[in-house]
């Protein structure tokens, strides 16, 4: 079971626009700092753009910052919005010839355990994600999102 | 996002063998019900034999059939038990070449998104993916493990 190499990236993309809040950042430095094809990472920029996670400034000087705080950047609607499908069995995509799917219980099953997945997302923004001021990081993020219901220990 | 295709039809496939408890399946019979190649099915066959869901009588009249109950087959175990992996993201694999890994919180998420997805797939049964008796299914199966903190509406 996997997210595209899309998703990855974008999350990535996300991740270190958000550690530079006090400039512009360029593909260039992004492809440059993870190894990533700047290819890529242009069509990654162009989603994000469209979707209103990334703002675009053109020109000399130029580069991309985040469109929002990264506090209100859910991780659980980042991946609804880049992640292409979500067809984890054949049942649950616009081709599904499955000759069962009258009388069987797995489509609902296994749309449930998605919903448990990106639910699990939605409790965590990107500021969750970035590493402590100190450089350290604990192994599992708090969630921090408000109005949810998950208490920090 | 996707599960394998392997996935998908090893639980059909035992779906279907849990529809026939007097007698033995064929995979013949499997791949022609879900049009499903049979070279497909016999190396599923292969592997849900070899993990201990499926029991193959061989020789002539022989044929497959579930090695245990279809209450005792979470289908959460299956899962996990037939694809290859969970590499949501690049860092939960083990080819990771990401660069931030150490000060990144990113993998303790996913991975905590991954155990709500298959937490849910194990509070279901095989039992509890089969069309009831009189033919009609409600569109969500109720779990009926037991143990479980899941109760019947």
């Amino acid at each position: 079971m996997r997210l595209t190499t899309m998703t990855d990236y974008a999350l990535r993309l996300l991740m270190y626009v958000a550690q530079h809040p006090d400039r512009l950042c360029t593909i260039a430095e992004v492809a440059s700092a993870h190894a990533i094809s700047e290819t890529h990472l242009m069509k990654i920029t162009q989603v994000l753009g469209q979707r209103g996670w990334l703002e675009t400034v053109r020109g000399k000087g130029g580069g991309i910052r985040l469109a929002r705080a990264p506090a209100d950047i859910l991780v659980g609607a980042v991946v609804r919005d880049v992640e292409p499908d979500f067809c984890l069995v054949e049942c649950l995509g616009a081709k599904n010839h499955c000759r069962i799917s009258r009388g069987c219980r797995l489509t609902g099953v296994i749309h449930g355990a998605l919903e448990s997945f990106l639910g699990h997302l939605d409790r965590y923004s990107l500021a969750d994600l970035l590493p402590s001021p100190g450089g350290s990081a604990s192994a599992v993020a708090l969630p921090t999102v408000p109005g949810r219901r998950v208490r920090r220990p």
